[in-house]
C-alpha cells in the first residue's frame, strides 16, 4: 500500500521502519521540524515536507502520529480539499472522531517506543477502528502484515485499553525508577541486580495472573516488616505516601 | 557441603532443589507440617522432622527459610546446645542479629518465588552477610555453586536492597494487577495483550535506566489526558490516587 506519515516522533519511526520492510510505499513524511522529517525520509527512502498544505494528496492510507495535544490543530490543517482520502491517528486515548474527515480511523500499536531502540513489531498488538467496514478491512490487512495480533477496538473500550497500559507500562516502570533511587542512596550495589527479579516479575505472567503472582510483605500483610520499610522512607514522604497505598491496595486485592 | 533446611516453604524449595543439584548434601528439613515438610524432604532425598528438637546437630550450615513474622521465635526455640553450629536465615528485611547464636550470617537469595514456578537459580543475586570471616567465605563459596551473582551486604543496607525489591518486583506487579482489572471492566481484550508490552518495559531496563526509559501522559505532562484519565476512575477511588501520585512522581522524576 502507499502510506503518507504526518509526524516523525518514536511511534511514527518504528511503524514507518515495519510498514516499508514488509513491502509497502512510503510516499512522504511530514514533520513541524525539518531535520526529524529529513531524517525519517532518508530511513523510509521518501521525500518529506514540513509544511502541511504540501502533503501529497493521494496514498491508501495516511498515517497521523503527533503528539496527543497537537493532534486537532494538526488534523483540522489537513481538513479542506481531502475528500475521499483516508485519515488514522495512532493515539491510544484520543478518540477516532477526534479527526474530521469522510474517511478515519485509529491504528494504535500498543508499545512504549524509545529513541534508538528498535523494537520486533510482529509481536506489537495492534488496535484497529474505521469509520467504514471496507476501511476496517484495509487497516486489518495492513496491520497483519507487520504484526500476528490485530484486534478490533472501539474508541471507549481503548481509552480503558490505554489507561491500562499506563499502568503496566509508566506506572510499573516507576516502581523501578524508584527501587533504582533507593539503591543509588544506599549501600553499593548496581541497579543491574535487580532485572533478574524484574525479569521474573514479568515472566510470571505467562503461567498466572498478576494477583497470584503476588509476594511481598504487603500480600502477606507482614506489618511488622511494612511498620519497618515505612520508617526507612520517612525522608522521602513521596515514596511513604506510595508505599502506604500500593500495601493496602494489594492486600484488598487478595480479598 | 552438608546442609539442614528450617523451613520448607517457596524459598526453602527453591534454595534446596539448586543445592540439590550443585551436589551439596541435605541432611534434613524441618517444617512445622508434616506435610510440606515430607514433600520437601522427598524432594531433596533425606529425613525430616516437624519438632525443632529433633534438628540435627551436624551441619555445615543450617539455612531458616521461615515467614518473618516467624522467625524470632524459632531461632530462640534452636538456640541451646548449638554452640559452634552455624546458622543462617534467608529474609531480606530482616537483621542478621535476629538469630541469637555464635556463629550467624544471612543469605539472601533476591527473587519472587511461587509454588508451581521453577526459577533459575544461576542468575539469582545472592547477598550474603556473616558475624565471622571464615563464615563469610564459607557462604560464599556455597553461594558461588549455584548463582553466577554474589555480593557481601550488611544488614543496615540490606533493608533498602529489600525494599527496593518490592517496589521493584511487588509493587510492579500491582501495577499489572491494577491494568488487568481495567481490562476485565472493560472491552472484551484478555490480559496476555499487554504481555509484549510488559516485556518490553522490562527489557529496555538493560540499556537504560528507568528514568531514561519513561513514557506515557505523566513524563510528557499532557494535562489533557491525565484529567480524561483521572476521569475514567470515578468509580476506583483507590486506582484515582494511585494515578494522581504516580503521575506527579513521574513528573518530579524527571526535574
Amino acid at each position: 500500500m502507499k502510506v503518507v506519515f504526518i509526524g516523525a516522533g518514536n511511534l511514527a519511526t518504528n511503524l514507518g521502519k515495519a510498514l516499508f520492510r514488509a513491502g509497502h510505499e512510503i510516499v512522504q513524511v511530514y514533520s513541524r521540524t525539518e531535520e526529524s522529517a529529513r531524517a525519517l525520509a532518508d530511513v523510509l527512502k521518501c521525500v518529506y515536507t514540513t509544511d502541511l498544505l504540501e502533503v501529497v494528496r493521494s496514498a491508501d492510507i495516511f498515517i497521523i502520529s503527533v503528539k496527543d495535544s497537537a493532534l486537532p490543530a494538526v488534523a483540522s490543517s489537513l481538513q479542506t480539499g481531502r475528500e475521499g482520502q483516508f485519515f488514522v491517528h495512532t493515539a491510544g486515548s484520543m478518540p477516532m472522531d477526534t479527526l474530521p474527515f469522510e474517511r478515519c480511523g485509529v491504528f494504535y500499536p500498543m508499545q512504549t517506543f524509545s529513541k534508538n531502540k528498535e523494537v520486533d513489531f510482529s509481536v506489537i498488538p495492534c488496535f484497529v477502528e474505521a469509520k467504514d467496514d471496507n476501511d476496517l478491512q484495509l487497516m486489518k490487512t495492513l496491520a497483519l502484515t507487520i504484526s500476528d495480533t490485530v484486534y478490533e477496538l472501539d474508541s471507549e473500550n481503548r481509552k480503558y485499553l490505554h489507561l491500562a497500559a499506563v499502568f503496566c507500562c509508566n506506572f510499573a516502570n516507576h516502581c523501578f525508577g524508584l527501587g533504582a533511587r533507593l539503591l543509588q542512596e544506599h549501600g553499593n550495589v548496581p541497579f543491574s541486580v535487580m532485572l533478574p527479579l524484574i525479569d521474573e516479575t514479568a515472566a510470571k505472567l505467562y503461567s498466572m495472573s498478576p494477583r497470584e503472582a503476588q509476594t511481598g510483605p504487603a500480600v502477606r500483610w507482614d506489618t511488622n516488616v511494612m511498620d519497618k520499610q515505612l520508617q526507612l522512607l520517612a525522608d522521602a514522604p513521596d515514596m511513604q505516601k506510595i508505599y502506604e497505598l500500593f500495601s493496602k491496595s494489594i492486600h484488598d486485592d487478595q480479598l
